[in-house]
């Protein structure tokens, strides 16, 4: 790793906590289905996971947006589902369904995954797309590795796919919390082996996603959200002293401002429903966050788009500050619409 | 109404700001699928549109949990989507699919809605159940009307059904701000119209769902979510002085404080999200605050039930609340469950 006493790249100076001059910017899932040069190498990949466990495929679509937009940081593109994946869980994503896995819901489930110590063995591809990203990026662009967030992993473990009520992981959770802290334990072992093995191939950030914390109730979210992800971090911050991670508790309201402290995370996703106004009164004075124009104002455009980003930017671009969605870029995105905000960030200065 | 000076029931105590003694109960649809009372009536009356607007059988259907559990207040059986259906544009429910409805998403479509002087005309059956359970509901139970909030029956009107990202009604809002302000001004009018009838009628609070106000980024929250709640609340309370308005904004997260304080609602409903020792300190200094237990919870049953409900009722019980659930009661609730929590919150003395 760089030298990270005194961070050159703009993505980790606001990661350090400065204000910076020009406002960084990248986009959640920024590789992907909206881009036709994506969609080109993902009809002559096989599957979605032969993609994500295809080096060279998988370092050309990470890089395609950077060459397009000049983002300041590249995405590992990958999936939250290699972990479950790696542990022995059968995952297949079906087109038009998303992701498809036999449900584990109960000890005799747990009992059947393989060890943790597999894990990063299993996933050598991954970390060797990164080595490759850490060679062909840009010396100016910033590589983040990531992971899901045990809980919302679990989600997708017990449900077998996306659900809108994550029903079957929280009655999992609400009959026998003992049980599925099981599962969130081995989640946190498995996820702090797989963003290590991301760090030790050259990713100089790391995100853990946890597109479903808000959904728990606060006793809850305390025990399966917040805890692992302290858990995590305590763990990297230890391992890696001064890795910038950034946390994105999807939904979490008014408990983001207790999770940001109490996690350690060094940086905060905003989910498209935070008020920035709140947010820089209540987050910001803790650390740097990152958001969150919403995902459907880059598909409309114009000057709506605009005028809420910049609406972003005047609140949240006078403390450390990173430019996102609140949410992933949808596939109907009109690829002009990212250049025209990408411009817009680029040239704002507050 | 009666005297609203010096309120005798303990929902509406609670609505005027007072810490009661005990605590009262409703959950919000506890006249449901759950119950086989209800499914029996459910099978005899036609489609779920036919049982809205059968004022015996609407009437019987609210009746029912009361008998069943006690609770202190009864919600009309009605539904969110009966004020576009009386605006004129077509709404079907279909089994295992939910609201169905021809999509309007431009100003050609809002010309070809009924005139809102014409809603309280068509829902008068509506009325009717209200002044039926008037004179049926025992006198210790509050009797709640309800409406959709403009934003949330607008993503219905828009996107022609429930979607999870609400991509219709917020690609016409982003896209042509003024032309949905205009459905939104024609819902606020429609919805002030339709719960004054039900105030009329013999309703004694009214609640106001705003399911997707959370989706929101805080710009298009401020216009379309807390602005067309605001005008409702102050035209009710010019109208009917003292008159408690619950206001349910599910998701607002941090933006609830604001939301409470500008709309003027008695008492603000917080969804599962919601983190009871965050809304103790910033919501309930201001009024009353309903919730807010997850459903899954109350399937579960159990301790972690209880153990969650009395969490909240320690935290929350130590000023002005109603227990409620933080959304809807699931179909797969096991009735007997809700005997135990209406049991367990009767029981809690603070």
């Amino acid at each position: 790793m760089s030298d990270r006493t005194a961070p050159q790249k703009l993505l980790l100076k606001a990661l350090a906590g400065e204000k910076t001059a020009s406002i960084p910017i990248w986009l959640m899932r920024q590789a992907g289905r909206y881009l036709p040069e994506y969609r080109k190498v993902r009809a002559d990949a096989g599957s979605f996971l032969d993609l994500c466990y295809n080096p060279r495929l998988a370092e050309e679509v990470t890089l395609q947006p950077i060459r397009r937009y000049g983002f300041d940081a590249a995405i590992l593109f990958s999936d939250i589902l290699v972990v479950p994946d790696a542990l022995g869980q059968k995952v297949a994503f079906k087109e038009g369904e998303g992701p498809v896995l036999e449900p584990i819901t109960d000890a005799a489930g747990l009992a059947a995954l393989g060890p943790v110590s597999g894990v990063t063995k299993a996933l050598a591809p991954v970390y060797e797309t990164v080595s490759r990203l850490k060679a062909s990026l840009p010396s100016d662009v910033t590589l983040i590795g990531f992971a899901g967030a045990p809980w919302t992993v679990a989600t997708y473990m017990a449900g077998g796919r996306g659900s809108p009520d994550q029903a079957a992981a929280k009655l999992w959770a609400f009959r026998d919390p003992m049980g599925f802290k099981d599962l969130i334990d081995i989640l946190v072992e498995a996820t702090i082996e797989h963003l290590s093995a991301q760090v030790d191939a050259g990713a100089e950030v790391v995100q853990i996603f946890d597109t479903w914390a808000g959904s728990l109730p606060e006793l809850s979210f305390e025990r399966f959200a917040l805890k692992p992800v302290q858990q995590i971090c305590d763990a990297l911050h230890e391992r890696y002293p001064g890795l910038p991670v950034i946390a994105f508790p999807r939904g979490a309201g008014g408990m983001a401002e207790r999770y940001f402290k109490v996690t350690g995370a060094n940086g905060l996703g905003l989910d498209t429903g935070v008020s920035p106004a709140w947010a820089k009164q209540h987050l910001q004075p803790q650390g740097c966050v990152q958001g969150n124009l919403d995902p459907l104002l880059l598909v409309a455009g114009g000057h709506e788009m605009r005028g809420q980003a910049s609406y972003i930017l005047s609140v949240l671009g006078e403390g450390p500050f990173i430019f996102n969605l609140g949410h992933g870029i949808v596939p109907q995105t009109p690829p002009e619409h990212v250049a025209e905000l990408v411009k817009h960030v680029k040239g704002w200065r507050s």
